[in-house]
């Protein structure tokens, strides 16, 4: 058994579902220490999110510094009946490493290590730097990890070269997929305001649903864009709208909504922001609104580094990997501001389902796809 | 104190909220078989709604058959803390007669009785006939009251000559307004089915809402007609929209509308039916559609009841009451099949809410305008 898949195992071992750390970062400090990387824990804790615990580790302190990113925490295993195994326990069968972050992305995190061990051992010189940026929250709020880990590094000095992000991007089979940029997100709730009334008397009342349906409609059948080279059209989705009046001869005092954008770098958060208050404030009369811009769309790609990748799996697995954006954000959204970023990881089919899991033979060439990008880096 | 006024109160003393009577019809009983009506109680049950007590009561055995028309049973009191009288202790206060059903429309039957004393006080000589048709299902379903009623007495060979139903059909004041027809009213609810999915995979999922949003939108801005001299236009009113989906990354597998239509004898239940169920078939996509024909609209207007009442409400209070068609159904809609129907009581402002109440002055004036009715019919 290589010394990737047990780290994976004995991280997985941990039931580190967001905020809870449960020792995951011990594990993977324990196993970088002993490959002689300096390890920085920062717990950062604060605007309405759980505490959380995060680390920062870099072998060597000089020359380029080549980054891995990735994250600790998991989402819940769900229903625990429904899983032919523990979902903590990390068993290997039939070629298949199982349980919760068996694919996102516990064991991407083994295969870094799996492949600087690799790296090092071609490369005994070696004297510039790889560093490991890991946060416990990425699953759930995305507050109090990432984002202040990169900020805390800039101010410490601590630059970066590149970062590849372990995460699963691979749709259906490894080499398929990386990421080299993601769309961003804006969600909107929406309130709509009226008068309550009986139906026979509607001249008494002022039914707020046909002026959401109005603005629905506007924000709905707009085209916001046919896509780029790199990114698919943008798109909103309206998620719910819900009035809960049980009463048929009764008109509804108001209606909510709510939708969601996923866009590309042909906009951004604020535009769109503005764009949706102006379209309420036309169609919806009476209303509240609320805009949460999650994420900016951001594209890294053709960089050197996407190019390592391509390289990397192509040589490994024979598969040239895609440049894509699809797909929902990542931390990666973080990290694009300070340094080229690109994303690829095991094969996601299982990720956040019952029965998550690794193909053993996956995480080998995984191993060996790091170590090459490694090696194509400092080369 | 007047026999109507006291009549009045014993009715608001049995707390008959639908299906219950709490004996409200014994008490009236007694009170026509004091004045010399022959009284048939018929209990009607089954079409899935509760048993209901009714009372056909009928001074005389020929001649013509002038029939008053009404119903004992009340809507429920609500939050009985929020009065400030009991809303079944039928007080008197200021002038005014506190109570569930002081308006809405005991009072309106104790008026008849009143009505009839003061007839036959001033026609000693009558001998035609003078009936009541009253029900404890009005305020509910409507399902074993009023329709079952007059179909019996149809079946009985008992034949009305006119029928003036006891409403509250005047806004502000008595003598303002009389009902001499009804809108009709179709109720549909609608549920728009799609496939759930995540919010960055539109492609995998299939959104159902903005399916529903173009359904509801053809509904509602149909100009369904522009009224007519009697009724005022035919409107639809969309009473909820409803998706229930708390996960703003996630697009919802159906969504629930229900929409209410009131319109006037421009249509008739079964085209609206119609037309509701071909406009969801070319905008809806996969749905399920129930419509329901809650009544058909009717116009008996101008007829010889009519102007009766209007003579007699101008010579009583000065007023000649609009003929209007305004407002929710009434049972008026069953009985308007057989004979000739107007609806004309008390003052409706406060019906069905806390602290309703008659008054008193007009509880009398209400009497003397159905003796001249009475007297205007039979001269």
């Amino acid at each position: 058994m290589s010394a990737a898949l047990e780290l994976a195992q004995s991280l997985i071992r941990c039931p580190s579902v967001t905020p809870a750390d449960a020792g995951a970062l011990d594990v993977l400090q324990k196993a970088l220490e002993a490959r002689g990387f300096d390890c920085k824990r920062k717990v950062f804790d604060g605007d309405g999110s759980d505490a959380i615990d995060n680390l920062y580790a870099r072998l060597g302190t000089k020359g380029r510094n080549f980054c891995f990113a990735g994250h600790t925490d998991v989402v819940p295993a769900g229903d625990t009946n429904a899983w032919t195994v523990d979902p903590f326990g990390g068993e290997v069968i039939d070629g298949r490493l199982f349980g919760r972050g068996a694919v996102d992305m516990k064991t991407g995190i083994a295969c870094f290590v799996g492949g600087v061990d690799a790296f090092l051992a071609a490369h005994p010189d070696f004297d510039e730097s790889i560093s490991f940026l890991i946060t416990g929250d990425e699953e759930a709020d995305a507050i109090n990890g990432t984002v202040k880990l990169v900020e805390w590094c800039d101010q410490e000095g601590e630059k970066f070269d590149c970062c590849l992000v372990g995460e699963p991007t691979n749709p259906k089979y490894l080499g398929e997929m990386m990421k080299v940029g993601r769309r961003g997100s804006v969600t909107g709730w929406l309130t709509v305001f009226g008068a309550q009334g009986h139906v026979a008397y509607p001249h008494l009342a002022d039914n707020p649903v046909p002026r959401m349906i109005r603005t629905l409609d506007a924000l709905n059948s707009r085209e916001l864009d046919q896509g780029t080279d790199h990114f698919q059209p943008s798109n909103l989705e309206i998620t719910t709208v819900d009035a809960g009046n049980a009463a048929t001869n009764v008109v509804p005092a108001k209606i909510s909504a709510a939708f969601n954008i996923r866009f590309n770098d042909q906009h951004t958060g604020a535009d769109l922001k503005k764009w949706i208050e102006e379209t309420c404030t036309e169609h919806a009369g009476a209303h509240e609104l609320k805009v949460e811009i999650s994420g900016e769309a951001f594209l890294s790609n053709p960089g050197k580094l996407a190019n390592l990748i391509a390289d990397a799996s192509e040589k490994v697995t024979g598969k040239r990997p895609e440049m894509s954006t699809t797909g929902g954000t990542s931390d990666a959204r973080f990290i694009q501001k300070y340094t080229e970023v690109a994303e690829f990881g095991l094969v996601g089919q299982s990720m956040h389902k019952v029965d998550e899991h690794a193909m053993v033979d996956d995480i080998e060439n995984l191993v060996t796809i790091y170590a090459e990008v490694l090696a194509g880096f400092f080369d």
